[in-house]
């Protein structure tokens, strides 16, 4: 487990890396309009490089250790290690959530049992980690608006498997849980 | 679980609200001299006030969801809370860790056995919960030198009591993994 990835979204008006080709809050306050993405990581600070261009605002977050995940589960994760950067994964998605306070007042082992046991959120996601590569980003400690970003790349030929995805997990009792969710869709420049 | 609370512990060479009594090195590098500790607090920023004096240096944290407790852990404590800021407590400590990679890479539930099954790290705060009043920030996401920043308050008469607690954590299994520790003792001015 390497050190924590800080990473910056940075939303912009300006082309980026990434284009924004969608917004939409699935629920709770929507995010301001933008036109691009451009995300920044470092390991050290979420602050933006000297001279780098002005955002519209900024999303930040932290790759940070496994919280729910049992031995036999990361063992599974280990043999198909979701791979960022392939170049056929040209499309990406950035989602950011927040979860209830009720959800952050369970101690843990209930928090486990409705992420797992009863919502097959990890496993869920083993399903479909050969397709669509995703990493998860914790902002809660940041004092940021969203609990966690999660993000997501996969080929175009894949939209269809990203999508029920998405449905499945939000579906699950641990989506109960979640007051903010705002989608993003975006093809790489 | 209210809104985590950010905290910027500021090393100063001028007064400031607690005066550093005796830093030491318990285990990895220490952290440079310093005579006066302030801590700022705050929902949304790690950033110092505009205005406040420039500290020699600054260690941050945040308060986080229980990560461990399970919900009959959670209950006793709830019986007893941590009162922190009471008049006795004239003395604190503030104790930085960083634990090894080993430990991060863990799955969650080999971490929690070796926290409370076999170090019983829950178990020995409860029984000192009524004399020692702590808080736990989590610093790894942040991207400082420490995993965690640990506040400890107590009168000067649990002033053994205290280093009973210390010594029990520090003879545990999960102490192991810790490869960094500092301890800077205060005084509240």
């Amino acid at each position: 487990m390497p050190a924590p990835v800080l990473a910056t979204f940075a939303f912009r008006s300006e082309p980026a890396p990434f284009r924004i080709d969608a917004m939409r809050a699935v629920r709770g306050a929507a995010l301001a309009p933008a036109a691009y993405l451009a995300v920044h990581e470092s390991t050290t600070t979420h602050a933006l490089a000297p001279g780098a261009p002005e955002p519209l605002y900024v999303l930040r977050g932290s790759t940070g250790n496994l919280r729910y995940t049992k031995n036999d589960e990361k063992l599974a994760l280990a043999k198909i290690p979701p791979v960022l950067g392939r170049a056929e994964a040209t499309r990406a998605s950035v989602i950011p959530i927040r979860k209830s306070e009720a959800w952050w007042d369970l101690p843990q082992d209930e928090r486990r049992a409705i992420l797992e046991e009863r919502s097959r959120h990890i496993t869920i996601g083993l399903d479909y980690v050969a397709a669509i590569a995703r990493r998860l980003y914790h902002s809660r400690e940041l004092g940021e608006p969203f609990d966690f970003v999660t993000w997501f790349e996969y080929a175009p030929a894949d939209a269809d498997r990203f999508a029920e995805l998405l449905a499945a997990l939000r579906a699950s009792e641990e989506w109960k849980y979640v007051e903010r969710e705002v989608q993003v869709d975006l093809t790489r420049a």
